[in-house]
């Protein structure tokens, strides 16, 4: 019998991890409709449509590349399109996520330069722009940062990284992801001047994991036309010469179009700007709670707050994993663990997609619910001082 | 376009009335499958492991049938099967449901007494007892009972009422209406010597609206051979005879027939006593959390409170309807609203099918929150009154 | 395990059963949205939306009763809101469900007349008229005809018999069974002057059974105030008292509606009159199948020929139950049987509702083959027939 | 509105391109359930369970990769994680998608040596093993076969290939692209001594596009450790680490996981054996329908007919693509376009994944009618000689 029929818990399960979110049942409605043939005349139509929509959502008039696969491949496209071996990029170690970015960055032949960071904020503006100054020969090719690092809840400012590198008027190209933050929190690929947009369609988008995205800046197509380093799956230039009537150079992932176009006409309906406040609603509860809790939020500067997930760190000699263990069992909730240098440490809340208040609460209720039964040190009104804020007498 | 498509409010809706209760997904995933011929080969098969399977949650040997059909219906069948024109029956006037049986019995040309209840407790044995007593030509056909009386959240004690007839050395047929608790409270079709069990599937069956049913024993197989009222669709002899090979008289509602087999397949997973146990779980905690906001419980004895839902009444003064909009507006969620005399007076919590504790937590945020926004006076500590029975330190 | 989910014929199975028709993807889709709350204000904007599609496909411009009750049901509600016991009605003999329609009228207490038919053509308006002629007291009280008699795939001329009772000045009513008619076959409600039509969900609207459907003259409801049969759960006035605000006066089947407005949508996204031009010409290439194969179509008449089903002869020695079981184990698809008195002598081919040319060819190629094997005598050439008709060489 | 819900032909789509093929209902009711945490205690049960089923289908007791990925990434992949820059590898010429892959490997920067094709035959095991043994040197790493081409329905004889490469005493590894051929013929992995099985999820698995295999013998995983061509999503390594206990390096395509369960599921239950000579017997039908209306396979050799698809040469002047258009148009149906030097020559015929006889039938009815009304000289006796043959009669 398939795995997913044979789990027995009642009530539905709480998906509190920073992504995938939870998907909206008429997302998974338009999901499992009939898959249509991807060369044929209704294809193009399709295509067209959602190629179009999907721009919005990235604020951007230029190309967006979707990709068949999931995240991590699209920040693989990033890269493989603009650079050419051996280049030097300059990355902002904001997390986990930064981390492994670099990572792939080694395995393909760059060289990644990295701004040490102590994960409990996001990229720095005056850093970048220092270190690009120093690079008088122009050297490095492309600045990488994470928007919103999802091992940390730390989100940094784009349109700051931007002004930075105009002005130490360096020509570095600007690689930003934003897999956790698109659709959750403003992202504006043109305005900011962010040259190729890395996303994926499993957090604010509302979908299931399996595509992933580039927005690319007519430098980037630029640069791409230079770049050496090998690509065939990840290559932009028969995507978009394909997309421009509505079609995709191989088999596209039929199932998930007919699901992003629902999920974008959802997030248009609502309004972006609605969709952002709700999100920074749920973010500044949650926040709320744990300040309550005499916990501590592992993002240290409040301008970096993440409106996607609020990472908490637990007081020493107690583990995140244990009280994740126990709120899994006890209460049907996943959460978020801890990665990398954080594991166990912390355990991060996912308060994004298709989310409201009541939805919040319970997810909160378990947290606190799950810190006694645990025996983590804490106030027991985390979940009061949400409700202070949601019902407006904060 | 089709309505349900066209709302936009962000994240699951909360369905906190006493039923229709939340439909678990799988439930969903099986009514969707296409239908099939209802008079094929492999409908017999199923409709034989289907009628198998549902005699188990009424804990019963006899006949169950299943109506294609709504609640009301049931309540209809279950009066015209087994009674003649003029019959006298004893009812029990226990809130809103039972006066509408009532009033249906009386559209049917029967001739129902009504023991006079205050809506804030269940059926009593011994006015039954002493009713039936004073009854000596035996012209009673029948007691009504209402053994969850979703109006109001109480539950009669249905073993109680049988000894009570059974003391009164009475024949009367005994006929129970659990639309709403079964599958949520214990209910012992057999072992209770219920003559006509009613019920419908979109209470603790966790099912869409659309199917009901009768629970039959011998003697009210017996009955309905003199029964005189006018019947044909709701018959049960032709329904008996056909299910005999898992067929129908008439064209069953193919799809909910498929929802039912998987719901009972996740009651029957889950494992009945730990449904019911869940169940007493979430109405403790609700009631807790009734108290702690310092508002006072419909049912008047502890003795009859439901685990299925629970009446609030408001303050005087204060109207259950606006707070109940003003719930639905700002948080997404459905309440039961006051039926009847009860109109504006209460409003009532539904807890009960596919619902574990984060879920009932949302909905006591949203409610505490609710009095606070529509400013019905109370002490907001009935979310943490309920995190502590919940979270086992109450 | 849940039945459906055990069966393991690869591809799809084909309904050809004239009713329940294959439920489009679509409709399955919404179908299966989670159940809203049936009093919250959501439920009133939706059910006067479907209230207000559903009388267009009835052309009518009075009210439409919608049952939480298979098709059945609806029957008995037009004969329990508009006679009283006693009361004389015209029916006549069109088939098995005439004749079923008939039985139910003498379990209600009405006393049916039956104009004798031969099961192989439809109503016969001058024998209705000659009949209530003879009728000089006005003693009959409604005439009940079969539109579409699904078990003979005779369609009757409804503004004919509607002519025939006017030319006879007789008062009596006009109720009208067109539960597989509807939706397939033109069908005018208020032009041909019907007090009440019957109807059901599964055929010609595509969806699952669970719903039936009364729409009701001015006429007809003035007769339900002195008609005296029992009613309740079929009363119409409390139905078309909440259906005015698009409530429902108990536990509507939620979830159907949702799939009612969803397949009404796709019917007049097709347009009407596409939609019965496609049914008349998926009938007239079966019927070319079935003269070529040398069969017989059970309805002898040409202008009484249905465009919902062909009901077709078998040779004499020949058992179309054992044809039918071939067909059905060897090629995954469901023909009707022969009902009542045309047992084993017919098989029916239902040609309804979501259906286009390759599907009936599908439908086609199995009877020709299923003829080969069971060793039928035919010509094997009804699939050329029907591809010659509908590739338009015919 | 989304695009899918916007389409309103009445009756199923028949989707008989070769790939991606119909989605079974129960297939699509998988894929739609609530996506879960990937990083939970749940998926681990899950991943194993799901990579365990999934060796059974490659026949092979090796591990299988699954990339989140469409089947040109595990091309892709299946070349980057065994091969250096400047590589020589041999491919041999079967068609489009034989072509497709020569030029991948060209721009990964490996360099393919080409055995010519007419693209109306399958790979040589003969012209094979003459290479190999002219490479003295062994300067060739591996052989490249498309099993089952796409282009033209073509199927080569992989056992064949192994033994020619051992015949040679050639140490090459064995690179196979089953995507089309996997779950609907024949393909043994281990057996046959393959060394990378490349695989998709939309052809015979009868899923969505959006999932991709590698199956990996244990010479290919050695060889993996000296490649030296860049890789980082589609690294093995990562992926059998985690994979070891169900789960992956990075996000997988939950939701597609799910489908696959049941997909792999479901051919277990018809079996491995049934299921291949289920699709023989299809292609065998449609061959025979090819013959009778006298046109030309475009596979010239009957023993490597596909039994996947069937790819149709239409005579001279007369163009292939607009008879799929007008088949398109009035009948509902997509079928495979003429790729790469076959365009507008050929159509091809997909017969494949969850198909049974009627549907094949309704298939081959279509064509027979476009021809016709499309002007293409043809004997109309296709259809009759498929059922003849389907019959049992041929």
């Amino acid at each position: 019998m398939a795995y997913f029929q044979t789990r027995t818990t009642p009530g539905r399960h709480f998906l509190q991890i920073p992504g995938p979110s939870n998907v909206p049942d008429r997302v998974l409605r338009a999901l499992d409709n009939p898959t249509m043939d991807h060369r044929g005349p209704d294809f193009g139509v399709m295509g067209k449509q959602v190629l179009g929509k999907v721009k919005k959502i990235f604020q951007t008039e230029s190309n967006v590349i979707i990709f068949p696969a999931s995240g991590t491949g699209a920040w693989e496209a990033a890269l493989v399109n603009t650079l050419s071996p051996n280049d030097r990029v300059l990355m902002c170690e904001t997390g986990h996520f930064a981390s492994l970015w670099r990572e792939m960055a080694e395995r393909l032949g760059i060289r990644p330069e990295f701004l040490k960071g102590d994960w409990r904020r996001a990229a720095e503006p005056d850093a970048i722009e220092a270190y690009l100054r120093a690079d008088k020969g122009h050297e490095i090719k492309a600045v990488c940062v994470v928007h919103n690092e999802t091992s940390t809840g730390c989100t940094s400012r784009i349109a700051e990284v931007r002004a930075a590198i105009d002005a130490a008027g360096h020509p570095a190209l600007l690689l930003v992801d934003t897999i956790s933050g698109l659709g959750s929190m403003e992202f504006k690929h043109d305005a900011w001047g962010v040259d190729v947009t890395v996303s994926g369609s499993q957090k604010g988008l509302m979908l299931p994991p399996g595509l992933s995205f580039n927005a690319v800046s007519a430098k980037a197509i630029a640069a791409s036309k230079n770049a050496k380093l090998t690509r065939s799956f990840w290559d932009w230039a028969p995507m978009i010469a394909s997309n421009a009537t509505g079609y995709f150079p191989y088999t596209p992932a039929t199932n998930m179009l007919y699901a992003l176009d629902t999920a974008l006409d959802m997030i248009f309906e609502e309004g972006l700007d609605n969709v952002f406040a709700r999100h920074d609603r749920m973010a500044e509860a949650t926040r709320r709670a744990v300040r309550a809790w005499g916990l501590e939020i592992q993002c240290a500067e409040p301008r970096h707050y993440s409106s996607v997930l609020t990472a908490v760190r637990l007081p020493e000699g107690h583990s995140a994993n244990a009280l994740r263990a126990t709120i899994g069992e006890r209460f049907n909730m996943s959460l978020g663990n801890g990665l990398g240098q954080l594991n166990d440490r912390v355990f991060r809340i996912g308060h994004l997609g298709d989310i409201g208040e009541l939805h919040l609460m319970g997810t909160l209720s378990g947290i606190e619910m799950g810190l006694r039964i645990a025996g983590v040190p804490h106030k027991p009104d985390g979940v009061r001082a949400a409700m202070d804020y949601l019902s407006g007498n904060a």
